[in-house]
């Protein structure tokens, strides 16, 4: 894998910044020297649909890498592009997956848009995400009055109930003065945005059910809290984002209210009604998600598109907000033959962009998301086929998982509050033997109908990863979330090997993307499902930690931040087979080499060059995995090679010198 | 390869007719009962870009297969599915690219679209390409006055210069009375379509340079010639249809000459034209070809939705063509930040729907075609990508074809007419030293900057094509052309080995879609380009014919005839690897198992269960392949294997029992 001809988004490889439609963007591939007899190489774009070749110029040699170089003419907004590199008499294919000796489609290409790039801050941060009703409560909580759907809970003695009726009802109250007394947690975490999920007023302790999406919810301390919150965070140098559903409201949301039954009502048009506005569409069928019909202009200017609109007024005074996480992102606007989603999108980009070009905007997209992340829109996706669904592959449990045939899983999401539409607030009333279904055995694992992730080896595992990752244009990827696990998923202690965690974080901060940190996993807190996760934090009590991963993250974003190749460093795979993956992040500045084990593996060699060094300097560890270097070994390079071995579950990072490219190929400043 | 799960979009695995959105399609997989212990199997679909699961039930097991089913919601247009089948503790993902073990991404999966589908003569059709200047002359043609650029060439004696400044303008004389001779010749090859590259009036011998759409060239005899031709056509039974450039007019076109210079024309917005109109935006810069901008209604008017259409005209009385293909198909309404295409497609798939829907639509879209052809706009794609490419470079000689550095060569699609805009006619006048560039040793390859294919081995021509195919609907796939060349290309008997057509017309004429025959393959000519392979047809003169191939188009015109299955049949791979490719056309009235081979192989065995009958009834061979059975070779199915060797290069068919799924499975009628 590694003696291959290498180009990726990064400055390395790219000349100069966003561009613009019609410019002209040096791009520039490298290929080993012990590669084989070059014949030539070409740059090969699609304009306006039609293959055009380009010859690349040969730009020199540098450390035992041959650099070729062309400009790119930016034709169409997405404009796609690979590369031909012929030696020894064959084609070579370079695209976004890697290398190929016959044709590829189109939709492996690399990708540069004419877009806007985020702001620095977004690809700098260290998210932490938090669940307000579990994160901390303040003494202001006990003061409050409960309504009547809510079952009150104790912090530290009551047991989540991770599926069952009282699921959505189970109430801890944490606030947002309980936030902000814990923010010299986060900031010691390593944390530099904050993710708060819905602060909105709603009939759940989820709070996806929004029955009013401009202001806050008083159980949380209501609007004059979060203003102190942002403020506070704000302070301390970090950024908050919120948690926005354009794909529906709750049916307690006064627009559905003053619609439903009433088909005159102006905001009827908001929703996919029946013709006499008793049925109507909901969010996988549950009713109290009623789904948004964006076909309606009202909407459009309510939600969006007016000074004070539901996306728009948070980003303004006294709040500033710096950002959203937009939530069923990927369903937005879609319904049978409506497909409003990019139009949406962009109204949505554009109005934060008149607001404050300084903000971050994400998009939950669980599945294949790269269709819908061009850089036009959404800025980054909360997606888990990536990276946490491969991630937990290849670090599960030896035992087959076996068969889930409870399907239901699939709708459990978000869960089903309530079965019927009721035009006041739902009874909840006592539930009947309390309690949900019994504790899992397995974790869920992404309504796919199984128990838990089926274990691949590490070459799936990255041929998984690239699948995914490659569509999106370089500036996305780096804009991604990288979650081990989420307030959606199971826990990923509760999904792999004992250890497998500290691999999985290393991997979240040394990828491409934002790395995600729930709530709770520096407690490597367990959960079968996205809900049963949502455990109190175990704040005052020490034995709900089960283990203290405090540190791991501490010096994981510590590391990001002292070595830009972990942010915006190319990234260079080395190899990916069975318990051991090893890739590099390239940067001009200093490279880091990354090792991740699921078990102990030995006799892994690469030629120095194509390391970047002969001996690696140690930057950190979680386990003993060694990098030495043996002038023993002779190579096409002409030097020895490094040879990497150790036990496992294990991660080490090394520094190595930063990637020199030669005169003519200097990255742009 | 072969004991694996199938599925594809044939009756025998799909229900009922083209679906509505909203309807139920029952869908079917079968799983071989050597597969392993089936623990579930479950359909899932992308529902408003959220997946979804459905439990499959077990329908019963036949011949060795055991099926499950399970209905399909066609939720939204263009319905995305694939399969889950959990065998012996892992998950095995079916889709349209066949099984993986890990997570795929969704523009593999299988597609239901709720369009119309094709006419049935669509799929039906073998398809005979005619370029009119070439094919055959008229005795009227002798008293036609050419015009200024015309270079009169004689049809047995003018070599055809394949690139060069009078590439364009030699003219043979070729006319519609020429085509209404040779109509026998036609129809005793098979065809049951003839496809005419354009009949418009130009200034070039190709006529893509339509000065007029809305009239036959009098030098191809006028509109009572095309009457004649068509009429003629029809009354054996046949159908025809035309070339329609909706990606650009010629610059002698009366809307083009009014708007040049003179921005306040009412058809200066049907182009892409500077502020004074002298600059405009022209098909791959060749000024003859200005391009056309879709966003002028007035346009869209003209030569789309008004009764007397470009589009609508010769669909209608007197000419009653049967359909269009589009040139340039890919660029259409695409520049820069517009992205047209789909809205064009659409108006011009819904125009002829109105005029009539037994009706005929293809575009051209040479390279990554998929994308845009997903059923509701275009039928079928002329593309090279998923066929013709790999099948050259499988077919590839021995020798490395090397570098060709000539960048210019992505510019010969069509050639450059003319290198500044005139205002009137262009004087081709006499070209110093008379001929082009010396004959090509090897033959282009696609604008691809190489000396013809590269070659593979059968497995990358497998992985190839289904890269580009699998994102096809299945009605689409069963609509594309299958060509071993056209007007465009190289031929196939300048890029393959000795004996390697016979292989590519026997695969042409056997895999999913429309065997499109180029004029002059039923005589082996030759041809290092497109230009250089419209050789004027060697009707009087046999020297020039350099392999009778018309018994072999005959030959397997009949067998399409005959044998449901290889039109509409689903497919199944039996075997890809070197020198031999192996697959089963699958059809409830009887199976035809297909063999080729470019080299002398053996040894290739399949269960006989999985190939579907243990005598195979031998059909049809180009040369000696033998499937022979051993009853010695135990197999997990407990019964004897099929095996496959023979020369090459070489093609068989063997008739195998139809396919009979169990009654709960029977395919719907």
């Amino acid at each position: 894998m590694i003696a291959h001809p290498h180009h990726d988004g990064s400055a390395l490889h790219i000349g100069g910044p966003a561009p613009h439609l019609g410019d002209r963007v040096p791009v520039r591939i490298r290929v080993p020297e012990s590669f084989g007899e070059v014949e030539g190489v070409w740059l090969r774009s699609v304009r306006d649909a039609e293959p055009h070749y380009d010859a690349a110029a040969h730009l020199g040699t540098a450390d035992g890498w041959s650099w070729w170089g062309a400009d790119l003419s930016i034709v169409n907004p997405v404009q796609n592009y690979r590369w031909l590199v012929r030696a020894d008499g064959r084609p070579h294919w370079i695209n976004a997956e890697g290398l190929s000796t016959r044709d590829v489609p189109d939709a492996r290409d690399f990708r540069i848009c004419a877009f806007e790039a985020p702001p620095a801050w977004v690809n700098d941060s260290v998210m932490y995400q938090i669940f307000p009703d579990r994160f901390a409560r303040s003494e202001a909580a006990d003061r409050r009055e409960l309504p009547e759907w809510a079952i009150a809970c104790d912090w530290d003695r009551t047991e989540v109930i991770g599926r069952g009726p009282e699921t959505p009802y189970q109430f801890f109250g944490g606030d947002l003065d309980g936030v902000r007394s814990k923010l010299d947690h986060i900031q010691a975490l390593g944390a530099t945005v904050v993710y708060l999920t819905p602060m909105f007023p709603a009939r759940s302790n989820h709070r996806y059910d929004a029955s009013d999406f401009s202001g806050v919810d008083p159980l949380l301390g209501g609007d004059e809290a979060f203003v102190a919150l942002i403020a506070d965070i704000h302070a301390r140098g970090l950024k908050v984002i919120g948690d926005l559903t354009t794909n529906h409201s709750g049916d307690a949301h006064e627009w559905f209210r003053r619609s439903y039954g009433n088909p005159s009502a102006p905001e009827s048009e908001y929703y996919y009604f029946s013709e006499d506005n008793t049925r109507y569409v909901a969010w996988l069928g549950v009713p109290s998600l009623p789904k948004f019909n964006w076909n309606s202009e009202g909407l459009r200017r309510r939600f969006i598109l007016d000074d004070d609109s539901m996306v728009a007024r948070w980003l303004k005074p006294p709040f500033n907000l710096d950002g959203w996480r937009i939530d069923v992102g990927n369903m937005t606007g879609r319904m049978g033959a409506d497909d409003l989603n990019h139009e949406v999108a962009s109204l949505i980009r554009e109005a934060m962009r008149r607001i404050n070009p300084d903000t971050m905007l994400l998009a939950e997209s669980t599945s294949d998301a790269a269709p819908d992340f061009q850089g036009d829109t959404w800025q980054g996706a909360m997606t888990y086929t990536n990276f946490t669904r491969p991630l937990w592959q290849w670090l599960a449990r030896d035992s087959a998982p076996g068969v889930d045939l409870d399907l239901d899983a699939t709708a459990e999401h978000h869960p089903d509050v309530h079965p019927e539409l009721a035009p006041g607030p739902v009874a909840a009333g006592p539930v009947a033997d309390g309690g949900g279904v019994p504790k899992q055995a397995w974790p869920d694992y992404f309504g796919v109908p199984q128990r838990g992730p089926d274990r691949i080896e590490a070459e799936d595992f990255l041929a998984t990863h690239l699948d995914f990752a490659a569509p999106f244009p370089w500036p996305v990827r780096l804009a991604n979330m990288n979650a081990i696990d989420t307030h959606d998923t199971a826990r990923a202690a509760s999904a792999v090997i004992a250890g497998g965690q500290r691999v999985g974080v290393a991997l979240q901060f040394t990828l491409p993307g934002i790395p995600m940190v729930f709530m709770g996993d520096e407690f490597g807190l367990q959960g079968f499902n996205g809900e049963d996760s949502r455990t109190p934090m175990p704040w005052d009590d020490p034995d709900r930690i089960l283990e203290d991963l405090r540190p791991l993250y501490a010096e994981l974003a510590d590391l990001r931040r002292t070595h830009p190749a972990l942010v915006g460093g190319g990234i260079r795979w080395l190899h990916a087979e069975g318990d051991a993956i090893v890739f590099v992040r390239e940067h001009a500045e200093g490279s880091v080499l990354v090792a991740a084990s699921r078990a102990a593996f030995s006799g892994v060699e690469f030629p120095a060059a194509l390391v970047g060094a002969a001996h690696p300097e140690p930057l950190w560890s979680s386990g003993r995995i060694a990098a030495t270097f043996s002038g023993a070994t002779a190579t096409a390079e002409g030097r020895g090679v490094v040879v990497l071995e150790g036990e496992g579950p294990a991660a080490a990072l090394w520094l190595l010198p930063g990637v020199t490219p030669p005169a003519a190929a200097a990255p742009s400043p």
